[in-house]
């Protein structure tokens, strides 16, 4: 298998370090491949129309895609304890927290896009309402913190790793740790995770930050 | 349950045409329910702190988000044929179908929020990428349009269907059918369903077409 990859975009590193948890990162060649909101990138528009990554390119030459729908796929190719639970109620608890870091993932990226815009093209609007929507999600987060550390390793633990990882390598003035203990507590622990260490984005802060152990 | 809902959300509309074909629709109280994409609504914020619609709230008060997994809650509710399918390679078909039509929805409306901007504010180059994006997502469906319509009704199709729904709703000077005939043959035959029928949005072109029947 072929991966549309880079070390910075965090839908990419929900699949690997949804790859490094089942076993099968080592049968995944990563193609660096740069994606901007607002250009394409050809060989990444060939194999996905979005032009977005993740996208992955099967030994038979079909294409997945998106970030979740690869992440269950790879969840297929192995034997070991599923990221995907199969009991309904398990599987909406994971599916909801996965939903809730890929929905804040999004209000990040827009916000910063927002962020990067020239002067005068910027609307403090919206980037109110994003950093609001960051504040719910965050809070609810907290509010969960205990649910989310008590259950198995899943699928929704890998979406709120990577939208708290983007936190910390693109807005490190946000300082969520502060008003969040208890959802930092459980992070700090997720990050000894050798998937999680694997796939850090490069210099961000959990990258510099010291460790508990 | 409870539905936060819009007659004019695209991922509103997935929900309810899921509800419709699921034969589960009269057991969801809609709740309408206005979001803008730079402004909250708090009786929303409550149920999901990212502040989108569809939120489904549980009898037993818990919610659940985004439209994707409210899509696959209520496949578990009823005994008849599934929309998500259980056997692998007929499942990551309609998940990949279902990502293409959220990804083009996710496009159409950061590229509808960028032409809702005030003078001055607006950017060429993301109008100009998103209309790109459009072409590519909708060359693509063309090219797999017999598959599309060879496969038993899934919730891929069910993403699709909503992608070339809004397109009608919100796009209609981008003219799709014209340049894609095979797929605008199966979106008429789809028309026809009682669930999409039942869902159209407020005013959009589908809803005033002369239908072929």
């Amino acid at each position: 298998m072929k991966l549309h990859w880079s070390p910075s975009s965090p839908f990419v590193r929900k699949v690997m370090i949804c790859a490094h948890e089942m076993g099968v990162a080592d049968r995944i060649e990563k193609i660096y491949s740069r994606v901007r909101f607002g250009s394409g990138n050809p060989e990444v528009t060939r194999d996905n129309p979005l032009g977005k990554i993740p996208t992955l390119i099967l030994d038979n030459g079909e294409t997945l895609f998106d970030s979740d729908v690869i992440c269950e796929y790879l969840d297929s190719l192995h034997s070991g304890p599923k990221l995907f639970p199969g009991e309904l109620t398990q599987r909406m608890a994971a599916l909801r927290w996965h939903a809730l870091g890929n929905g804040l993932l999004d209000v990040l990226i827009v916000w910063r896009n927002e962020r990067l815009r020239p002067d005068g093209q910027r609307s403090t609007e919206l980037m109110n309402a994003f950093g609001l929507k960051n504040q719910h999600a965050l809070a609810l987060m907290e509010k969960e913190a205990d649910a989310i550390a008590g259950a198995p390793f899943n699928i929704g633990h890998v979406g709120l790793i990577c939208a708290l990882g983007y936190l910390d390598f693109r807005f490190a003035d946000v300082a969520w740790r502060a008003k969040h203990p208890k959802l930092a507590a459980w992070f700090q622990v997720m990050s000894e995770r050798p998937s999680v260490k694997a796939t850090l984005p490069p210099g961000s802060l959990s990258d510099l930050a010291p460790t508990n152990s």
